[in-house]
C-alpha cells in the first residue's frame, strides 16, 4: 500500500501546485493585470483547469486508486491503513470522483459559460437588465443542474451542488437550521429597531481619513492577529478577498474609502481571518487532501469570528480605541468606548447584502439559499426569479428592492455558478458563535487577553483546534467534535442576543 | 505539409501559452511575492519550464518535426514551402534541437538552481558575502556548462550559451567588435574628461521630487512614444525590467528617488523602448516562433534608442523640458537646454553598470564578456573572479571596487545562470545607432517630429521595420539588412564622437 499511496501523492501534489500557479494568476488578475489581457487570462487558466482534471481522470490516477479503495464507497482495501491514511484516500477519492462523474465537454462548456456569464453580469448590473441576464441565468441553470445529476451526491441535485462548498452538509439540515435563525432573527431586528435606545446617526464623524494611516492602522492590527506579514501581503482591490496561495504565500486585499476608516479596517481583520486559516494548514505533505480547509463555512467562521465576535466586541476595543485615536486624532478625540461600540454595531436594515450588519446579514442568506435551491431543483423559474425575491425581501427585511440592480442582480455568485454557496455565509455565522463559546472554556482569560491587545491568545486556540486539523472533518463535524454537540443555531443566536441587548437594552 | 505544420503549431501555441503563465510569475515573484512564498514559486517556475520541455521532447513532437523538416539541418523537406513557413519551421526546429540535447533532470536542475541562486543573491550582495555565493556560483556554472556542452552551438562552450540571447552571433565576432569599441572608447573618455569644458557638478538641483509628479511625467512620454496603456501596466521594483506576456500584456517597472528625477525617468523611457517592442510584435497566429524578438542584443536596441539616443537628444529636450519644468517649478525654473542636456549626459566612470553613462556603459560590458566567456571556456575559477573582475575595472575604468558588493557581485546576471546575456547590451548599443541612422535616411524630418513631440513618427517607424518582423531575421542579420552593412561598432562610435565633441568640445 505504501508504494501504491506514494504515487498517488506524487500526483497530488502536481495537481496542488497547478492550483497554486492558477491561484497567482487569479490573484493578479484581480490586483494588476491590464485590461486587454483578459482574452489570453482566460485561455491561461482555461489550460490549468484542462490539465488538473486531466490528471484526476487519467488512467494512471484511477489504477492507483483502484488498488487502494473501494471505488464505489472509497473506504481503504487495507485493513492495517491508519485513520489519518483512510480519511486521506477517501478525501482523494471524493475528488476523483467528482471530477470523473463529468465529462470534458461539460467542464469546458461550464468553464466558458461561466465566464461568459460572469462578464455578462458585470456590465448588465449597472444597466439593471435582468432580461438580457435572464437567458444566461437558465443555461447556466441546466449546465450546474447537469453536473448535480451527474455528481449525485445527495438526495436533491442542490444536494450535490452544496457538497462542493460545504461537504456533509444536507438541504434539509440547513432548513432546519435557518428556521431557527428566522424565527429568533426577525423579533430581534424588531425589538433593537424598537428600543428607546435605538439611533440610527453615525457617531463617528466623516473622514478625511488618510489612506496611508488607515492603511498603518490594518498592518498593526494583522501583525497583532499573528499574521506572518513575511508570508502575505495586503494590496488592495474593488472587492476584497483572501487567496491562499500556498501557506506560506497568502495574500489579501482591502478597499479604502477616505471618507470612512470601518470599510478598510473590518475588509482587513475579516480576510485577515481567512489568511490565518489559510496560514495554518500544514505546508508538508505537500498536496495532501487533509491539509485544506474543512469547508467554505468552516472558513467564513473564520473571517467572522475576527470580524464581528472580536473586533466589533468591547475588550477589542479597549485595546484598539486609544489607537485609533491616536491615528485620527482631529477626528475621533470625543469618542468614547460606548460610542465607539455604538459605531461599529449599528444596526439598520438595508437592501445590499456585503453592506449588512452582523444581526440582519444571515436573513440575506436565507432568502439566497431558499431561492437557489428552489432554482436548482426545479421549483422556480428564472422568469419568476425577480418577483420571488422582491417578496421574500419584504418577508424578511421589510424592504423591497425598487430595482433589480439592487435585488435580484447585486451578487455575482450565480452569475459564476455558484450555487450552493452562500449558505457557507451563514454557516460561518454559526460555526464561530459556536468555536468561540469553546474557546472562551479553554480560555477563561480570553476577553482580558483581547482587552491588553494580546490577540494571538486565540489565534493560537484556532491554530491547535482547527487551522491545523485541515480537512480531517468537514467543517460541520469538526464543529460538532470540538463543542461536543451537532451545529444549530442557538449559540450564535444567544451571543446576537446578548450582544445587542447590551448595546440597545432590547429586553 | 499544411496538416502537419497546423499540429506543430498548436503545440507551440501550448508551449506559448505555458511560457506566458512563467511570465506571470516571474512579474509577481518581482513585483508582488511574500518573501517567505520563494522556495514553492521555484517549483512551481521548475513545474512549468518541465512541462514545456517535455512537449519539445516527446514523441508526438519529433514525429510531427521529422516530416516537415531535415531533422540535422532543419530545412525544409517541402519546396512548395514559403520563405516564412521555412524560417517558420527552422525555427522550431532550433528549439527542438536545444531541448533534446538537454535531459528533463538537466532541465529541472538548472531552473531550481536558478531560482535558488538568485534569491541567496538577493540577500548575499548586500552582505558583500562572496564566499557564500561562490560555492552556488560554481554549481551554476558547472550546470551550464553541461548545458553548452549537450547544445553544442559553436566553436566554445561561451558560443553555446551565447547562442540562446544573440543567435547567430560568435565570440569570436564580439571580441572584434569590443576590440574596436575598447580602442576608441577609452581615448573619447580621456578626451572628455580632460576637456578644459568638462565640469562633473549636477546642473539639476538635489529633489524632492514628488514622487507622484515623477510618475505622471514617466506615464505622459511613455503614452507620448504609443504604449498602449490599455495593454500595459507601470509598477515598481528595485530593478526596472519589462516582461512581455502576451502582445496584449506587457508590464514594465521603475524606481523612484525622491532626490533625483532622473533615475526614474529614463528607467521607464528605457523600458518603455522594450515594451513597445513587446507590443509589436504579432499576436496571431499565436505561439508561432516568427512572432518573438529576434534577439536580446535587438531587443535592448529598442531600449537604447529610446532611452539615449531619443531622450538624452537635444530635439527631445527642446519638447520635453518645458514640460519637466512645470512639473517641478521649484526645482528646475532656472534650466535652460543646454544646462539640461548636460545634466542627462554627465560622463563620469563608476563602478556600478546600471549607473553608468551612455559612453563609459560599454566598457563594463567587455570586462563583463571577458570574464564569463573565461568562466564558462573554464579558463577562469570562481575563487579567482573577484580578482579578475577588480583588475580588469582598474584596467578599463581606472578604479578599484572597494568591496564585492559594488564589484563582482553588483548583478544578478550570473546568478539566474545568464551567462552569455552580457554582450546583448553593448549590442543593444551598436544595433541602435546603426537603426537610427537607417531610420534618419528614411525620415528626413524625425528630429522635428522629435522636437515637437510627435515621438510615434519613430514608434511607427520601429513598429514597421523591426517589430513586426519578428524573429525573420535574427538581431545583427535584421540589423544588416536594414543598413545594408555588417553589423559594426563604427556608427555606435561615430555618435558618441559626434555628439560629446558637441557637449564637451573634445576634437
Amino acid at each position: 500500500m505504501q508504494a501504491g499511496l506514494q504515487a498517488l501523492m506524487e500526483m497530488l501534489a502536481e495537481i496542488r501546485l497547478l492550483d497554486s500557479v492558477t491561484a497567482v494568476l487569479q490573484w493578479d488578475q484581480e490586483t494588476g493585470m491590464p485590461p486587454a489581457a483578459g482574452g489570453l487570462r482566460a485561455r491561461q487558466l482555461a489550460w490549468l483547469s484542462r490539465r488538473s482534471h486531466d490528471i484526476y481522470t487519467s488512467h494512471a490516477f484511477f489504477n492507483l486508486l483502484e488498488k487502494l479503495v473501494d471505488m464505489e464507497s472509497g473506504s481503504a482495501h487495507d485493513d492495517a491503513a491508519s485513520a489519518e491514511q483512510r480519511r486521506l484516500l477517501y478525501l482523494a477519492w471524493r475528488r476523483w470522483k467528482r471530477h470523473n462523474a463529468l465529462g470534458a465537454e461539460l467542464v469546458s462548456r461550464i468553464a466558458e459559460h461561466e465566464s461568459r456569464t460572469q462578464q455578462a453580469w458585470t456590465h448588465l448590473r449597472p444597466r439593471n437588465d435582468y432580461s438580457t441576464f435572464a437567458p444566461l441565468l437558465r443555461e447556466m441553470l441546466d449546465l450546474k443542474r447537469r453536473e448535480a445529476e451527474a455528481i449525485s451526491l445527495g438526495p436533491t441535485l442542490y444536494d450535490s451542488l452544496l457538497d462542493a462548498f460545504e461537504p456533509g452538509m444536507t438541504a434539509s439540515q440547513l432548513e432546519r437550521i435557518f428556521a431557527t435563525l428566522a424565527a429568533r432573527l426577525v423579533p430581534l431586528i424588531a425589538r433593537i429597531l424598537g428600543s428607546s435606545r435605538y439611533r440610527d446617526d453615525d457617531p463617528f464623524l466623516p473622514g478625511p481619513y488618510a489612506e496611508n494611516t488607515q492603511e498603518a492602522l490594518c498592518r498593526e492590527v494583522l501583525v497583532a492577529m499573528g499574521l506572518d506579514m513575511q508570508a502575505s501581503r495586503l494590496a488592495r482591490s474593488a472587492h476584497p478577498f483572501t487567496i491562499g496561495i500556498n501557506p506560506r504565500d497568502v495574500r489579501l486585499t482591502t478597499r479604502f474609502n477616505p471618507g470612512d476608516f470601518r470599510p478598510a479596517f473590518f475588509a482587513a481583520v475579516h480576510e485577515g481571518g481567512h489568511a490565518l486559516y489559510e496560514q495554518g494548514l500544514k505546508l508538508e505533505p505537500y498536496g495532501s487532501p487533509l491539509e485544506e480547509a474543512a469547508s467554505m463555512g468552516l472558513h467564513e467562521s473564520q473571517s467572522r469570528v475576527w470580524e464581528n465576535q472580536v473586533a466589533r466586541g468591547r475588550p477589542f476595543w479597549n485595546w484598539f480605541l486609544p489607537r485609533l485615536r491616536r491615528a485620527f486624532p482631529q477626528r475621533l478625540d470625543g469618542i468614547d468606548l460606548d460610542t465607539a461600540l455604538r459605531g461599529v454595531n449599528r444596526v439598520q436594515p438595508g437592501l445590499i447584502r456585503v453592506e449588512a450588519d452582523e444581526v440582519t446579514y444571515t436573513l440575506h442568506i436565507i432568502m439566497r439559499f431558499e431561492l437557489e435551491r428552489d432554482l436548482v431543483n426545479g421549483r422556480l423559474d428564472v422568469d419568476e426569479l425577480p418577483e420571488a425575491w422582491n417578496a421574500r425581501s419584504e418577508f424578511y427585511l421589510k424592504l423591497r428592492p425598487p430595482d433589480d440592480r439592487d435585488g435580484v442582480m447585486q451578487d455575482v455568485h450565480w452569475a459564476f455558478g455558484g450555487f450552493g454557496y452562500f449558505p457557507s455565509y451563514a454557516l460561518g455565522n454559526i460555526y464561530a458563535a459556536a468555536l468561540l463559546d469553546r474557546a472562551r472554556r479553554d480560555l477563561p482569560d480570553l476577553d482580558n487577553s483581547l482587552a491588553e491587545g494580546r490577540l494571538t491568545v486565540l489565534t493560537q486556540w484556532l491554530r491547535r483546534h482547527v487551522h491545523s486539523r485541515g480537512s480531517r472533518l468537514f467543517g460541520a463535524d469538526l464543529v460538532a467534535d470540538l463543542t461536543g454537540a451537532v451545529v444549530s443555531a442557538e449559540p450564535y443566536l444567544d451571543y446576537l442576543e446578548t450582544k445587542y441587548s447590551q448595546i440597545y437594552v432590547t429586553s
